[in-house]
């Protein structure tokens, strides 16, 4: 843009967008003027704005126009990009209802769920589309794609990957012999360390074919092939019988509307004596999930209130059980992941262009704001059937230290 | 009754109960005759129904009709009445919905929603006019009349109320100088605990006359009444403000309707920057209490579904950290109270009679029987404001064994 032709109705808008985004301690420039706020001491970051094309997406479509913005270049962010956000989503949260950008998001939302997405695939590539290389870059040796449960803070990746697999069999009380169905098994790491360690028989279903391919691979080469069973398909299309049900992040993408639906599978499944885990992202309130992820990152997924969970369990009466919220483990999750990204960053941009680059970048940042703000929660939920009789005394099994990975032989729970 | 004149419509009601109770293996019997079912090998029990009167009462509303003939002698139970009532409860969940008894039920309680309980104490006196002497006889030392927490289901009632007091004190991670509100604080063992082993300064509300007073008491022996403040009003006018909320055993008085003012009541009190936790009995789907309970033992009490609670904690935008359900605990903390009600059910029936002992026998035998069978559940629910900067890492300190009660000191949380 010529640097001087930044016109009044333009820093009108930059103005109404810092406003909405509940005035954070952020420089604004468009083109090399127009900065707002006008005076701020050490300002936490500098967010820079090509010019009026970019400057008018923003204000018509906030989030899509700033990820959309972020990743094609336009928009830069000098400074953190996550305590940017971070601090973005603080103020917003304080702001929020008042402001200009919510009302503008929510008529943008009616839009948009009338559309179909179709043709919004553009550069970036949706998760599903994405090459098993793609991930290996940056998650952990087993590719667990969910949140992992640190011990403690300062727990490695691997381990609290490995430690999050103990926590949901422990959670279960999973034992030698036990069949246990997993709806949306990813690549299969899962399923095998409750084989391995736990002596179950597994049948884990998805619907990626490659994600299928190589867990299958896995099982063979671990020799497990008679226990883990994987399956390429609809977690619908579940059946037989089992002693527990397992779903570790795939509840994001079910959609509301089909929760009553997904009860009804898990109630086939496991019938009225047995119990089950529901591992996902939720919120605090009901709201819709970032238009932004939901375009580019993950379409159709839907990250649900405890209100609406209610809708898998209530029609089956399985009783909760216990219910654990993770967040501060996902954005240290995150955290682990996008440090291996930004190592990874040459032989991303190599695979698949700088404008992807920057979209997973700001995905991964995005999420580690999001969770440390409280945005977004982690929800693991144990339930059991009204016949249960496995159900432990206390949860205090669940902090004892010997753990099969560790110990390499069966884990028997304490309590019975 | 006339024995020769058990009619044959007489007889047709009698299995219609029957069928509706779901078939249990228990003997019905009308005067000395019609015994339902004609063949049963080794019936649990016996239950026998003196006349027409008592029987039209159990056709026309069937749990007030069976809660008030027990109470009143016309119904006899001949065997183990918890084990009993766990059968029939049991059978009637596998007939559910189909049953004639609980289209009738459903028909009695629109007629009762309809109506005020105006005069319907009878000789069953309501809980709060009922004398602390009473309680004394089968509470524990503390008159903790809330469910305790068993770390092995062989902890004595008294250990296990103060261990359930640390639990709660543990989860809200309560720290000396911090100040507290409890909204229902029963006879005020909760509030002078977190004083006295946690160092906090704690305001107590409750609307029991009679319980403020003991509370004060027992501060003002203790040495705490700088520490702890009973205040004898109503949970939505509390005021001030607090680091963290408090209540054990008192959502269930408020009524869903109240919900979403007993939630800003939370959130005046705590603001965005404390925490919080609720502990009351809930269910696994939404439906009214017991109608014999509510009508004779808790008038007005709802029992919540985890789904209507976020009425409470979304519209402030508290984040669920925590939920137990301590369902099998309050199952063993009831037969303590049974254990006890019984070794004392002389003093009981000197004090009010023979019907009021067998009323409160039926309430707690049938309450063990509700948990048991996971008709009731109880929730503890640990929130969070969107500021809180308090929030335990894991959940493991729960289960360290250092505590304050038994060591006698302030306990420090390992977690920060």
């Amino acid at each position: 843009m010529n640097n001087s032709a930044v016109s009044s109705l333009e820093k009108w808008f930059l103005g109404k967008i810092y406003d909405s985004l509940g005035k954070p301690p952020i420089r604004l420039v468009l083109g090399s003027e127009g900065d707002i706020p006008r005076h701020i001491d050490k300002p936490v970051a500098t967010v820079s704005i090509s010019g009026h094309r970019t400057l008018a997406k923003l204000v018509f479509y906030p989030e899509i126009g700033f990820g959309d913005g972020y990743a094609d270049g336009s928009i830069r962010v000098n400074g953190d990009l996550v305590r940017t956000l971070e601090i973005v989503l603080r103020s917003m949260k304080r702001a929020r209802g008042s402001g200009w950008a919510s009302r503008m998001m929510s008529r943008w939302l009616d839009f948009i769920q009338e559309n179909t997405l179709r043709g919004s695939a553009r550069n970036i590539h949706h998760h599903y589309d994405l090459s098993n290389d793609f991930y290996k870059l940056w998650l952990d040796r087993q590719m667990v794609y969910t949140c992992a449960y640190f011990p403690t803070p300062s727990t490695p990746l691997e381990e609290a990957q490995i430690a999050k697999m103990d926590h949901v069999c422990r959670k279960i009380q999973l034992e030698a012999g036990e069949r246990v169905v997993e709806a949306g098994c990813g690549w299969g790491a899962l399923a095998l360390h409750m084989a391995k360690y736990y002596g179950a028989t597994v049948r884990a279903f998805n619907i990626s074919k490659e994600q299928i391919a190589y867990g299958r691979e896995r099982a063979k080469l671990e020799g497990l092939s008679h226990k883990v069973e994987f399956i390429e398909d609809d977690y619908r299309n579940i059946s037989g019988e089992y002693d527990a049900f397992v779903s570790v992040g795939m509840v994001e993408h079910v959609g509301a509307k089909h929760y009553k639906e997904l009860g009804r599978v898990i109630h086939r499944s496991i019938g009225n004596a047995g119990r089950g885990l529901l591992h996902f992202i939720g919120r605090t309130q009901q709201r819709p999930f970032s238009p932004w992820i939901r375009k580019r990152i993950f379409p159709g997924a839907h990250v649900p209130g405890l209100r609406e969970v209610a809708d898998i369990l209530e029609p089956s009466d399985f009783s909760v059980l216990d219910v654990e919220n993770l967040q501060f483990h996902y954005a240290k999750t995150l955290e682990h992941w996008l440090a291996r990204y930004e190592k990874a960053s040459d032989r991303v941009t190599e695979m698949f262009g700088p404008e992807f680059l920057r979209a997973w970048r700001l995905y991964l940042a995005g999420s580690i704001a999001a969770f440390r703000v409280g945005n977004l929660q982690l929800f693991q939920i144990v339930f059991a059937g009204t016949d249960c009789q496995k159900i432990p005394w206390t949860r205090a099994h669940l902090y004892e230290d010997e753990l099969p990975a560790k110990k390499g032989s069966k884990w028997i729970h304490a309590m019975s």
